[in-house]
């Protein structure tokens, strides 16, 4: 982790053309930007160029707020959509729980002891069972009772507390409802789901009794952004676990919740260290 | 592995009873029969017992032929249902292939090296390609094309041969045609395939591609015993390896080609051991 | 887990001798034991076996505490050991501290949540870092202030506190000091350390500088009761996590930090569920 | 795989200084070398940047037998210790094994799939017992018997043998001599050895044998590059699977097999497309 020291993050993607590693680094070699990491990597069979570059801020010559109409030229040559990081600025974080409490405990033991470079700003869920746990993390718990009937009317308060509140990343940690559209445009690529599955197996409902009635021989989770088709946005983690025969489907949600717990905090790292790329329903993810 | 010293096997399950385990123990002790391994398990929800037990023939005081007879009278009590198996007895195996050759070169080191208890008897292929690789292990091997369009003709002759050549457990090594429900049904539970996801992610056809598209991060092989719903019978073993954006669908592909080969491996070999219990679509497997 | 339904357990070893299965589930089918499941394994090279033994109460015929005398005879016969375990008894945990907190908060959310069956009785640590945590969990918090120098005066109070307290099992949730022979043999087969190293490589301290310096591609954590050879005690559970060059140590620091939690969890709730039998250096744990 | 077009490869490192990506670039930038991939990694603690660059041929202005001297300038001006590979040259391989046989049966079946870049030589052993199987595959077998104590008289000729022949790399195969510091001196980086298990864990003989006694609940496999001090080289790959207390030794030797000719294939993978930089005891592998 070199978040530690004030630097800047560029995320770029541009059609592949020579010349463009050399075009990137000389800018910043001439604005005597020192690079921590140039991470690219280009999809030859759509031939685009994807790149993270991180540089040391101490000697770069052009102040931040300056950055975009410096970078201009150099990316309109090159057609280079990118977005631009400030390391030093502390993404504000909102935690959306309904009643399983895993995933929460395990977040707020990340972001109590400082393990992510984040702000956590309010939990909130459509049940108070949780109200305990986030007051006594210091956080605001907001209860807005949302079920299937009630989502239209309920979900602009919903956005609307999120907006005031400034928040740059939704993680959805065992949200039960499903958002709609308009929830999910408000927060394009800001919202990061945990889903008890390894998808595309058992998506929607019941994934652990799904798998169990299946037979199968591994389970998993999955971390994605949430996108406006249920449990088809971009991946950004997954991992798995051995089950067997013996287990119950009850045994099998215990070893789950472990796994997304793990696979949800590993997915919220990357796109809080600025690791991530999304390219139609992929992600580029570079860090580790 | 205790498929050295002549023993038996018995198979079985029944609706779970008080005095079961007791009952079963007690017939095998009187009868001289050392208990090499007693397995079982109970399926609480389904009120079910399984079981499987192996003991040594030494002492043994029921000639093998005679064991059915023997064993009527308990297996009528406590209405089980059983399969009943000689380990000295090899089962005869027979490989089905294409053109892809990563599978067969596996299976082939193993029967070589006498790593597991079977009688490789041929290869049967649609295409003549692996025919040096089947030769030169001292295998027949027959080709017979099947096209989807020749298929029911066909399949007349390739379910004859089998069948005459006494085959107890025919291997699906990328085999790349379906088999019609006729062919299933000659060898019921007695067919594995190898399909190349982590089912039921990326069933038929092009599952790396498929997987690609979706952006998982990582992939897998799924073994399971053919049935008449195409990769929908029960899955005997499952293994995955991870993946990055870096991979494209050739890397994919020869990653999990390395896989499949291995999961194909122990599935085939938890079948020879009669380490396996189908129930329903799921497998029991007792052993390692 | 049947553990929700009165329930006793027996773990036991004795020779292998022919009609041991027999003769046990002879003896509980004669008592009205219901049997919920009978694990067992032979260890034919030392011709020991093994087993566990759950039965439901309802309907047994023998009191709890009558079990040992009516057992007798049985065990002597076969030269049986074992211990017996009333599942409505919760086992008393104590959990032993320093100054990181990951394992400890990962603890005290499956506690809250009754993940597990036992009964969190107290916090004992050689720091006070981590009692505002301890304290909002209403757990009693001791500090001991314990250093290499102090062990010998101050080992006595931790082991009087401990004993008092009626503590069934300690947990070494990274706790940094070395515990004195006297302290485990107080808790013998009753301590579970968890080490940050896949061991047995990387014993000792600053396993992940040693891991990194090695420049191995996989780290892990293992979690194993403490005995008096330091890392050297039976290994209940261990898991690995896939690292690369690009991570620096306090990266592997992190992700072993996610490994440590699981797997001492999973080796605690094997304890809880009396799945382990220990053999020399070896356990058998029986159970999923 | 980006092999199959005519493409350089530079594997780079030098101490890390502002300006070192620009440089690079621009100078294949200014020679039309057409950049397919470039990796780099900083090692911050020491200071040295690392770097692997592959660039496409066709257009490149240098001709490859003055690509030294073109580059020497800069190369000397950043202190750039580097290596240079042509991927249409393809190594030359040769196989070392003793009576084991399934790591050459894998690495022929892939040898001959043309899965590898390489051009296979020969194989050689110190017992005769594999000669059938080389020559199935038309490659040279040559047997000269090797004893602890016959070594120092006939290493000289195994390593005369492999020079002559022109010999790029040398794959351990289960090869169960230990190499003198000779012959490792002829070969420098370009010898691979799989040991059967995980290291640091259970380097030296009978490492199945030591992990069962230790009772551990996973084992693994380790390729790295053979140095003068035995199983203490740079490590390439790892990989583990995981065990249980039901598996005799012979059981996980089994297991353990299979993983070793995985691990063993990807580490030689690695090093046919110069993948790999090695840093005193740690390998920095760029690529998947």
């Amino acid at each position: 982790m070199t978040a530690s020291i004030p630097s800047a993050i560029l995320l770029l993607s541009c059609p592949d053309r020579q010349g463009i590693v050399a075009a990137l680094s000389a800018f910043l070699f001439a604005h005597h930007g020192n690079i921590l990491s140039f991470d690219q990597y280009v999809d030859h069979d759509e031939g685009i160029f994807f790149a993270r570059i991180e540089w040391a801020l101490d000697g770069f010559d052009i102040p931040l707020p300056d950055f975009p109409s410096a970078f201009t030229p150099l990316a309109m040559e090159y057609q280079i959509q990118y977005t631009f990081h400030d390391t030093l600025r502390r993404p504000r974080i909102a935690i959306l729980v309904s009643r399983q409490a895993h995933c929460l405990y395990d977040i707020l033991s990340r972001t109590e002891s400082g393990e992510w470079p984040c702000e956590p700003v309010l939990v909130l869920s459509n049940h108070e069972d949780l109200r305990p746990l986030a007051e006594r993390h210091n956080l605001p718990f907001h209860c807005i009772p949302v079920t299937a009937a009630t989502r239209d009317q309920q979900e602009p308060l919903q956005i609307k507390l999120l907006q005031e509140a400034g928040i740059d990343l939704v993680i959805l940690a065992r949200y039960m409802q499903i958002l709609s559209p308009a929830f999910i445009r408000a927060f394009p690529m800001r919202i990061i789901n945990i889903h008890h599955s390894f998808l595309p197996a058992f998506a929607g409902a019941r994934p652990y009794q799904a798998a169990h009635d299946r037979g199968v021989k591994i389970i998993g989770a999955t971390a994605h952004y949430a996108t406006e088709n249920l449990d088809e946005g971009p991946i950004i983690e997954q991992d798995v676990v051995r089950v067997s025969h013996r287990g119950t489907v009850a045994d099998w949600t215990r070893l789950g919740a472990d796994l997304e717990k793990i696979v949800l905090a590993r997915a919220v790292r990357h796109h809080l260290l600025h690791h991530i790329l999304v390219h139609g329903r992929r992600t580029i993810i570079f860090g580790n």
